[in-house]
């Protein structure tokens, strides 16, 4: 019998354990992509993994560097910006999981800073031979759109 | 003593756990509330819980569903919102918990957004058939009012 | 065997403890300077802690209580004020652990909330008689500088 309680505890800890690493993930990327950290930020992704996030659709991980590297993102951080991350709604189920959360673009302009976008995300992760990555992450901006909505709307079914 | 040994490494991890689901409820109600889920978002709370916002005083679950279909809310989400939350401070004693933390209300308006609202929240938490469910929230903007700092200030004795 | 398991499972829960712990700590910040609870908020840190923020440098819970309870401090949240956490990225090892956070300083100015800075946070924390505190919280202004985005890189190591 303290068998099958000792297998039981295991189990539950390690869902705990999964949670723990995705949270770590998604906390991992605002810093990361603002301190131009390139390869790193590519390595949340698996290595086909996707980035679709409005106008772009980076289909693996150098796509995703390149991103970070391009004059666009380095204008960015140099002048000063901000990815900060609402806080993620976590659903693992086996070797799989979800995140849904919201995230703020924020830039630098004179002496403050203005919220320059407001984001839906919802990220598919899955258990690699490295640890948890992200599959695909699909980012809308909220503008009212239909579609930034159903990346929210998630939460609904994820709760039941 | 194994037995002893077992026992408490399960009320530990119970611990976790109840921790973990009253972090994952918070962080539902954001995107329920933004994609419009209205039962969903109603959901969070007990069946007699309190919304208790500034001017609004939503008393159960079928006021707060009315919330978020109401016209105000739904003008909100078509022009593009978002209600982000900061990390929430959680305690919990036996089949009550509290969370303390800070949010943000964001609207877009023309190409980026303002944050319309900064607002300090006390949620009070219980344990119910369903799982962990909102008793009360109470949210007060951060004015410079006594009464929104107090909200805040409730994690010092938390803390202790 | 169970012995050896059971040993295992005990050092699992302490290391989700010891983070859990610490993601609780860094969420007390913003209550409690929010409320101007100065004592509490100074009591993050351990005795000798510090708390460099660019122009300041608190050395000590002495320096650090007089800042929440300074004219500057007490004027914005007096008049409605917000310090804002992004999730933290932890890492734990044995008594010492890291956390890396955005944060952002909302003031309130006629009916919205205008972002006055976002900051780069570097926390560096240790286990004590008292639990976990903080020995060194280091943050810079995102102005574009190589100080601030080094702070944030320091996820690209923690994550190897």
């Amino acid at each position: 019998m303290n068998h099958d309680r000792l297998a039981a505890l295991e189990a539950r800890l390690t869902r705990l354990e999964d949670e723990r690493d995705i949270t770590r993930l998604v906390a991992a990327y605002g810093p990361l992509v603002d301190s131009g950290s390139a390869p790193e930020t590519a390595d949340l992704w698996s290595s086909q993994g996707v980035y679709d996030v409005d106008a772009a659709y980076l289909d693996g991980q150098e796509q995703i560097a390149e991103m970070v590297r391009s004059s666009a993102h380095q204008g960015l951080i140099h002048n000063g910006c901000a990815h900060l991350l609402g806080p993620p709604h976590i659903t693992v189920e086996g070797d799989e999981a979800t995140a849904v959360c919201h995230s703020l673009l924020l830039i630098r302009v004179e002496r403050r800073y203005i919220v320059k976008r407001a984001t839906a995300n919802y990220w598919n992760l899955h258990r690699t031979e490295r640890g948890w990555r992200v599959a695909t992450r699909t980012s809308r901006l909220l503008d009212g759109s239909p579609e930034s909505r159903a990346l929210l709307a998630a939460v609904a079914d994820l709760n039941r």
